[in-house]
């Protein structure tokens, strides 16, 4: 039953297919749209047009830009020798948030998953090897903590090594702040493993 | 610190601002569109322009249209004898879907809220006022069964009484503190029939 008219209609629809929007929050949305003021509007929507048309993959690392080369691939202060490989944009940002690396990235904008469907092939893996032909000292591996990225991690390394290039990945372990009974045993045990020196 | 280029964080910063988007989800979002074929950004983007370009309040009964009559209240099946008195567009779709209701609406586009400085004239109170010139027996008061809702409830009983028309109120079948819009059809239906004259 079409209780809204035909545009209301469209635009809770094209919310919907928004990720982690269901059909009460493409509506609630909606309504919150209907009620801004028009410039507000063209703001919004002009800010996915122009986004959509100008960002592009870096010619480096991958990641998204809206020049040829991102800042951080652009920046001579940044070592170029090593190179943390992230599976997509938003880790890269979570680790520039650290302000604690100086390399640079590479993002493979995804993981492989057999199970998915997606393979060496489908993610951004060719463009680093190529990279890998300059001057690199090592290669930190920083896919997520999960079946996709150790498969992923795994992968890399066996590329990696036989070009002489030293292949490193985060530690796991028991997260800052995080309290030991609520942790889960495999993070444990990756805990008691990569223990340390004191 | 600007981990994005200027585009990407332009439209997060855009879609932080809708109801429900914190940062994080903004940025998935962000990253969600940008993986989006251009028609459909175009799709989504021209969605919102053209509902906030076209949409406007029904000459009867306030909701959101894009004509100059809703198609309820266009529609002479209805018993244009009976109006239901809705907060928002949202409470009359919920309504609109038990199927359970012929009569036809007034959207208030809010509720009388001292708190938050909303008083009768900022809600459309006077073109109900209008409407009940012509020939109507019963008022339904379905505003949210809270603070709110209940002093809008009986603001429009005192208002409504001297005409001589009915003023009835949807039964307690809705939850206290409960928003209209996130009820079951069953218990919106309930509530319909229990309705008791104020």
């Amino acid at each position: 039953m079409d209780v809204y008219s035909a545009q209301i209609t469209n635009l809770v629809e094209q919310l919907s297919h928004l990720p982690g929007i269901g059909a009460k929050s493409a509506q609630r949305l909606a309504f919150h749209i209907l009620n801004m003021s028009e410039e507000q509007v063209a703001g919004l929507s002009g800010a996915m047009m122009a986004a959509k048309k100008n960002v592009r993959y870096c010619k480096e690392c991958c990641t998204y830009t809206d020049g040829e080369i991102c800042p951080i691939c652009a920046n001579p202060k940044r070592n170029h020798k090593v190179i943390m490989v992230v599976e997509n944009t938003r880790d890269l940002a979570a680790y520039e948030k650290t302000g604690k690396y100086d390399g640079v990235y590479h993002v493979l904008h995804g993981a492989i998953s057999p199970m998915a469907g997606v393979g060496p092939n489908d993610i951004r893996l060719s463009e680093l090897m190529v990279r890998l032909q300059q001057d690199v000292e090592e290669v930190i591996v920083a896919t997520n903590k999960n079946l996709e990225g150790d498969t992923t991690a795994t992968y890399i390394s066996k590329l990696v090594k036989p070009l002489g290039i030293k292949v490193s990945r985060i530690a796991s372990g028991v997260p800052a702040g995080g309290d030991l009974e609520y942790i889960d045993e495999v993070t444990l045990y990756r805990a008691l493993e990569g223990r340390r020196d004191m």
